[in-house]
């Protein structure tokens, strides 16, 4: 099984390759079946061609997307949660909204599945 | 489907009954066959029954237990993830861990399903 440490250190590579927009880095993060639900109630997406696609229709709608952290990873076992705010500036407007994802890992701690709790509609204009 | 608000409102009551020792309210917010995992990797308990005797277990561990949910709820649909601190006194020393529990709700938003991220492993000493 993977270690606390291995499995935090998946999670922030994740955070970081999607905020500098590293797909192939973001890519190889996944195991090669790793399914995706983000957000939760949206189709699942299974292994690197669906994933791809999901990368190009998210960044492709923004000019600048950015990941932070608010909070530690937590771990239980293989699984693990971390909650964290995300950014998309889009043509000077900035947009946040607030996420949890929940990822279960390989023993590589390698994404094997990953769901993501937010909702469009609470997508706000940041302030500041 | 129960709205955002409902679940949020559920959510703020489990971590007030929970922090208040009202084991009868924080009962009451459970759906008649709902699951607990807590945390991921015990034991799944089911129903009333099971969940009355995982309350008892943990109360009767500590003098005070405290939940302190330390952002915002984020629903998805009938499921919510929302990350918070607990506080363990027990004979003078205090202990906190970071937990971030993932449910889901039915139409009445009473909880259906409990999954809680945490490890005992990861308990320290509150400083100041």
């Amino acid at each position: 099984m993977a270690t606390p440490e291995q499995i935090r250190t998946t999670v922030d590579r994740y955070i970081e390759h999607w905020s500098q927009g590293d797909r192939a880095a973001w890519l190889e993060l996944f195991a090669p079946h790793a399914t995706v639900e983000d957000p939760i109630g949206s189709d699942v997406r299974t292994g690197p061609a669906e994933l791809t696609e999901l990368w190009d229709l998210v960044h492709g709608l923004a000019d600048r997307l950015q990941l932070v952290r608010t909070g530690p990873t937590r771990v239980a076992g293989h699984e693990a949660a971390f909650p964290m705010q995300a950014l998309t500036v889009t043509g000077g407007t900035e947009l946040v909204v607030d996420i949890i994802d929940v990822m279960t890992f390989d023993d590589a701690a390698r994404i094997t599945s990953m769901r993501a709790y937010w909702d469009a509609s609470e997508m706000r204009v940041r302030e500041g």
